[in-house]
């Protein structure tokens, strides 16, 4: 799930994801990027708020970019999916 | 759906809103707001990725905020939710 201070989110309860950035940020990381696509996209953008307003005041996005991605579809085709990019920061 | 340049999405397929935000554009709107709330997320980045990819190229994502709302159950208490706001302005 985490990897260099990203926290990939995928199906996994919203807690989950708060939790691993939490971690990071007590890690002593000053900057966590939360990673979504499709549908836990909504999951993504929950974590990051549970976590500034609830878990880390001190932390604020600092940015949040959208792409598409291509990935592979069980068929051997490929299929447009949205992407996000939720940059935490302590801003304190 | 639409409001003075404002898109609220939310459970329709996502191409209603790609058509609400491109009628705004070419009624002449330089600036539309997709907003959507919890698992609606999702569907606004779609949306916004498939104008700016595929129906108007000459439109960027300028703008992208994340917040919690509070809003009231059918029990009369109070739960947060997630919202979004991404602006999309024409760049040519």
């Amino acid at each position: 799930m985490a990897e260099d201070n990203v926290v990939f989110v995928g199906n996994k309860e919203v807690m989950n994801y708060v939790l691993a950035v939490t971690t990071q940020f007590n890690e002593g990381s000053d900057e966590v990027i939360l990673k979504a696509r499709g549908r836990a996209i909504s999951t993504a953008v929950d974590a990051a708020e549970i976590v500034r307003n609830r878990f880390l005041t001190g932390a604020d996005i600092s940015d949040i970019t959208t792409d598409t991605e291509k990935i592979e579809t069980d068929e051997g085709g490929t299929t447009n999916v949205s992407a996000i990019s939720i940059t935490l920061g302590m801003s304190e």
